[in-house]
């Protein structure tokens, strides 16, 4: 009943340099958000971290039903218990630092997102019930990964 | 040049009991993956938390300019800066406890999502960098939210 969703993306992701790694979570990147929404930026300076959801546009694979093994694995994992971009829909999820806000546009921290990505939606950090803030610091992974 | 996306939900929430709270973060939920998407879940069980992106079919509202002040706030704030369902996309994020998985089921606590909504994505909690957990729990919140 739900089969095909329209989305609008509220803005896009403007790397500083072209030539920087993506990778880098050390790197400062800029989210553009078109200029009719900027209002609905208003407050987010008050929080340090956001999260961003994202489109990413360049990824075209659609093998994602079983997920290579990577050298910190001992076996194939599926797609959505991975941090893998091959995804049924291409959604990235990335918390940042919010560094600074100039109108419209947010200087974030740790944006892991190519040039020109399609930003859908923004979000504060941490999430909050009752006026409450959750912070999940219990948790279990698997043996591939390290705890903080 | 990406002005509307497509995006087919991979699955769809089904809460327990048709009259319960749907804010009642300490309910069990059900996320129904569609089964040709079931392998795609494989390796999830080693994670205590994930992360649930939806999509809030039943919000029709589309003032999301400004949100009007709740009893915590002292003044009006951009829905960017709040988790107000009220979103340009109406897109929700919430990071909650994976309890079990049957097949292509997950059993999830804490989903603040009314029954039938459509899942997009599902991704483990926390982030990571070259195998290294990320998580933030040094950050600055509004005044109208209490750390944890």
């Amino acid at each position: 009943m739900h089969n095909n969703l329209q989305i609008k993306p509220v803005g896009y992701i403007k790397r500083i340099s072209p030539n920087e790694d993506d990778k880098d979570r050390s790197l400062v990147t800029k989210i553009i958000v078109n200029e009719e929404l900027k209002k609905a930026l208003d407050g987010i300076e008050n929080f340090s971290h956001i999260y961003i959801i994202f489109w990413m546009h360049q990824i075209k694979d659609t093998n994602y039903l079983h997920h290579p093994s990577k050298k910190h694995e001992t076996e194939a994992i599926g797609v959505f218990a991975t941090r893998a971009p091959i995804h049924p829909n291409p959604i990235g999820l990335t918390l940042v630092e919010l560094i600074k806000r100039e109108g419209n546009i947010l200087f974030v921290k740790g944006l892991d997102a190519f040039d020109d990505t399609p930003v859908l939606d923004i979000k504060p950090y941490p999430d909050w019930e009752h006026g409450n803030c959750i912070i999940v610091d219990e948790y279990r992974i698997p043996k591939w990964l390290k705890k903080k």
